[in-house]
C-alpha cells in the first residue's frame, strides 16, 4: 500500500503559563486522517511556549517541573551557576517580565517533535502524554502544526524485538493492558482520590507486575 | 501523487559563538528540491554546536539568549543549584576552556529538528526563525542533513481546524498577511532603526489585531 | 522506487544513571530493515530517561554531562539561580529521590530526535554517538521506537553542497574516511590507553587535517 501524508494546524486555547495535554486531540485528529501506520512530525508554531513528554499520572510531577522551570530561568534576570559573577537581567523587556523568560524556556525545551503511529493511535509508553507547555502569564491562542506520512493498512505492526520465547505470552499480554490504560487512563483520577487505588491504578499496577518494568 | 524524497549535506560557515539564521537557505533548498508538500529533518553533524528555533524580530531575545547560555553553563564549572556543593570545574579540558561548555549546551538545546513544508516553503509562525548556534568561540565550518519526504504537488494545504464560521474570513487574511510578512521581512529593520515603526513592523501590528493573536 | 517504511520496537537494558551507546544496535536495525535511504525517527516510551546525541571519543566528555546534569538538576531542590529566593524540594517523591530529577532531566533533553538514513547507515558526524541516557539509579528496561520511512535503494546519495573544485576531491577522501572511522571506531580505546594514539586516533587527526575541520 503506497504511503499518503496529512497536514493540519491545530488552534490549542491555554490558560496561562502552564500544561495542556494535547496527547487526546492528537490522537483523534490521527485517526480522522486515516493513517493507521506512519510518522507524526509536530511543530509548535511559536516562540515562547514550548512541547514536552512527561507522565501522565501524578499531577505533581508537573507541579514540580513548572516550579524547576521558573528557577532555572528567573524572570528577574540570571547569576552564572558557578557562583563567580553578578545578576544579569534582560534587555528584551517591553513585553513584561514573562516575555524573555518564555522565550528562553521554549529554546532549553522542545519546538518541534516526531512520533510513530501504530494501530492508528500514536505510539506512547504507559506513563506518556503530549503536553504543550505555555511559558507566557495569560492564556494565548496557539498554532500546532501536525503532520502525518503514512500508510491507511500497514503490512504488520511494531514489535517489540529480540526476547526468549518465554517472554512473549508476558509481554503481548503487557501490551494489551498498556492499551487499554490509555483508552481508560482518567488523568484526574489521581488528584481526586489522592492517589487512593482506582481501578486504573490497579490495573497499571498489574501491568507493571507482568510487563516487568519499573514505573517511570 | 507519489511521495518522493532528496537528501543533501549543507555546509554553513559560523563566526564563532552565537546565532546563524538559516531560515532563507532552508527555504531555497525546499525550492530546489520541488517538494511542495512534506516533512523536513534537519540533524546537525556536530557535538558542539545546536539547531534551535526563536524570534526573529528584535535582536535583543538572541542577545538575551546567548547571555542566559553563558550563565547556566559557565567556562569555570558548575556548582548543584540547590546552593548545597562547591565549584565543580571540567574534566574533558584538552581543546581550550570552552569546549566542554559547547558540548553541555549542544546536550541542552537540540541536535535534530523535524519541520512541515507547505506550499513549497517551511511552515513557521510569524515570529520564527531557525538558527544555527555556534558554541565554540572560533570561527567554524559546519555540516547540516536535509531531509525532505514529500509530494511535488499537495492535494490540499493545511487549513486551521475547528472555528466558527466568522474567523474564517480575518483567519484567511491573517494567514495570508503571515506569508508576506515571512517573505518581505527584515530581519535587520529592528537593529538598525532601534525599533521605529517601519513597514513591516506596521503590517506585523496589523497581523496581531486580524489574527487575535499576542506578539510571542 | 517507491517509499516504504518499517516500525519496531527495540529493548534496551540500561545499568543505571549514565550513557549507553545505542548506535551500532540503530544500524544493525537499520540494515535488517532493507532502507538504503530514509528518515529515522526515535521515541523513547519513558519520562525518566532520554535520547541525545553527543561526543563518541573522549570519555571524560559523558562524565562532565553527567556531572553537570546531577548540579542542574540536583535531588535535594531547586534556589532559582538568579540568588534571590530558597530552597524548594520536590512534591513528587514517593518513588524515591532520583524520580522527580529524572523527569525533569528528561524535560531538559529530549525523548523523540529524527535522523537521515544514508547509505544503509544513519548519517552521523565523525565526532557524533547516539546515546540513551538513563536518569534513575538503577538498571531499567526501556522501549525505544524505531521507525523508518525511504527506498530500499536511493537515486543518489547526500553531497556536500556549494564548494570550488579545488575542496571536492579532499571532501570525498574526508568522507570516505568518515565512514572507515565509525566503523572500525573502538569507542574503549581512549579510556583504556588513556588517550595515547593509537590507530583510530592517527586516522582520527588525519581526517581533520584533510577536512580542513576542527575537532567538536
Amino acid at each position: 500500500m503506497a504511503l499518503q501524508q496529512a497536514l493540519h494546524q491545530m488552534e490549542i486555547v491555554t490558560a496561562g503559563e502552564g500544561f495542556t495535554d494535547i496527547t487526546t486531540r492528537l490522537n483523534d485528529w490521527v485517526a480522522s486522517s486515516g493513517v493507521m501506520q506512519g510518522v507524526l512530525n509536530l511543530t509548535l508554531l511559536h516562540t515562547s511556549a514550548s512541547l514536552t513528554i512527561n507522565e501522565n499520572a501524578d499531577p505533581l510531577v508537573l507541579k514540580d517541573l513548572a516550579a524547576y522551570l521558573k528557577a532555572l530561568v528567573p524572570e528577574e534576570g540570571v547569576k552564572p551557576i558557578s557562583g563567580n559573577g553578578h545578576l544579569r537581567p534582560y534587555c528584551h523587556a517591553d513585553e513584561g517580565p514573562d516575555d524573555m523568560p518564555a522565550h528562553i524556556r521554549t529554546a532549553l525545551t522542545c519546538s518541534t517533535m516526531g512520533l510513530s503511529i501504530d494501530k492508528g493511535r500514536i505510539l506512547l509508553g504507559t506513563w506518556q502524554a503530549i503536553y504543550l507547555w505555555e511559558h507566557r502569564r495569560n492564556r494565548h491562542k496557539r498554532r500546532l502544526a501536525i503532520h502525518a506520512i503514512g500508510e491507511a493498512a500497514a503490512a504488520s505492526s511494531a514489535k517489540v524485538s529480540g526476547s526468549s520465547a518465554s517472554t512473549m505470552l508476558a509481554r503481548r499480554n503487557g501490551s494489551k493492558l498498556n492499551e487499554l490504560v490509555q483508552q481508560r487512563h482518567n488523568h484526574k483520577a489521581w488528584a481526586e482520590d489522592g492517589g487512593v487505588d482506582t481501578d486504573v491504578d490497579l490495573l497499571i499496577d498489574r501491568l507493571h507486575e507482568i510487563a516487568g518494568e519499573d514505573k517511570d
